[in-house]
């Protein structure tokens, strides 16, 4: 199976308690397609500008990302300015310059086209449905949002949501689509518009995968080294789709399965700035984190 | 086995969004008890006033509840005015009158004194520590506390700890008590101070059981009809200490299967103002809840 992804590629400037960094390597198609890139193809499509530095193009064809979708411009790269407190909760945005990102439209290259399992990444709703005007009938679409559009561009992304299979999100997001506190009520009217799954992140309190016929809750892995928590939700949509993609069979084990890669990736991810932890991993440690977590929530029912 | 409680009995008025009570039958005792009642037998040590309902007393009798310790004195019992906005999330207390609470200093009664389990619920520390001065050798003890005392009574607090098996808290508590954001740094703390263990409790989002020697990582029931959550906390730590006494061995299974027994009893507990909820389960229906529970968290390892 082959997998396209659809996002930002950004230089991006992150100062947290623990240390700061400079125009380092993100965006959210880069994590995802460095967490994805560990289960199945990954084929981008992004926009850098002129300035993207040819190392990171060389990074990521070293890892087997497919570039013919990554369309170089005339401009500089988007760049993000973000802070964290010692809580490490929800970024500050200190500067956002989108760039060459302002009059970017994906071009999906032909051979992307057929791409079975597909990830809209957080970008404009309208983009996203470019993309999905432009793939013929991938398998497994998973798609990402943020408050910016469900304020500002709430009837496009609708019209995006009830396209496709999968939508993930964090908790004040669901909240925030539905007005509804209780998250269980939440995830049913989401999965009212369109789509058969919802995914809600939780940050370091895991995640939940409602369906109507199943709900299962992963617990976050307990991270100590909490460093850069950007990126975190980029990478569980990598494992988790790139599990799919790989697996190739949607149902109910192998979903349980995917969001417990998902949140394996994120614990990798906040490890380190950018997406340089996700990219020395190898199979043994992401199985080995995977054994640890099954360990984190197991227990044996014995009667009172 | 049999099991001690200190706490509170009060009659509560509650408003919620989902409907109101008024001088319903509460406080820490007796959700503890009346959820612990349904794995062992409790020896209940608290106050009330003159004006306390005799059907509550005979309730609590009803359910093989030992009430040699409730002391009755000159006055009126505890009342708490609390509402609830939308989120369920905090109460915001309305009145609290302590009024034969004021004087309260628990007696433990002869019979009570060899109790091999304790839980210590979330009073005066000082008066914690007073308890723990009259009973013999107990084989596990399990305290409670919140934000006021650790303000407030922060010395007297980490001598009670000190002396406690488990320390059982929300993340804020956690936070507030070690100055720690991150929980895992939080709970190594905590157990340092003394405690073998640490429960912190994070409301929906479920539970961490934290030992020097494992980590446990319990999800919360995904309730959809949240009525009020008074008492959660309490209920929680009456399915904690009820089986860990009912199961008579303190182990790393006994521990886990322990916290979810407490999530179960918890989950119930929201369903309806006061105990009425707790009180009218039987071993089915809990038995029921943890399996669905055990089914919710479950997944297969299968290679990437």
């Amino acid at each position: 199976m082959s997998i396209l992804v659809v996002g930002s590629v950004a230089l991006d400037t992150i100062r947290t308690p623990f240390g700061s960094c400079s125009e380092e390597l993100g965006g959210s198609a880069a994590y995802f397609s460095v967490a994805a890139g560990h289960f199945d193809k990954v084929n981008m499509v992004a926009v850098v500008g002129t300035d993207f530095p040819n190392e990171h193009v060389e990074f990521f064809k070293d890892r087997g990302i497919y570039l013919d979708g990554l369309q170089r411009m005339e401009g500089k790269t988007f760049r993000w300015h973000g802070e964290y407190g010692f809580e490490l909760g929800e970024a500050k945005s200190l500067q956002t310059c989108v760039n060459v990102f302002e009059h970017f439209h994906p071009v999906i290259p032909e051979k992307f086209k057929t791409s079975d399992y597909v990830f809209l990444a957080n970008i404009d709703p309208s983009l996203q449905l470019e993309v999905l005007e432009q793939v013929g009938n991938p398998k497994f679409v998973a798609c990402d949002t943020m408050n910016f559009w469900i304020m500002g561009k709430r009837q496009e992304l609708l019209r995006t949501i009830q396209r496709v299979d999968a939508l993930i999100l964090n908790d004040a997001e669901a909240r925030q689509l539905t007005g509804e506190p209780n998250l269980l009520k939440a995830a049913r009217n989401i999965t009212n518009m369109g789509p058969k799954m919802v995914i809600i992140k939780k940050g370091e309190h895991g995640a939940l995968l409602i369906t109507p016929e199943f709900k299962f809750s992963a617990p976050a892995y307990p991270v100590e080294l909490l460093f850069d928590p950007t990126g975190a939700g980029d990478s569980f949509a990598g494992g988790f789709v790139g599990f799919m993609a790989r697996c190739g069979e949607c149902c109910e084990d192998s979903l349980r399965l995917a969001v417990m890669y998902g949140t394996v990736m994120a614990s990798f991810a906040v490890e380190r700035f950018g997406v340089k932890r996700l990219a020395e991993l190898d199979t043994f440690s992401i199985l080995d984190r995977l054994k640890e977590l099954k360990r984190l929530s197991e227990f044996e029912i014995q009667a009172m």
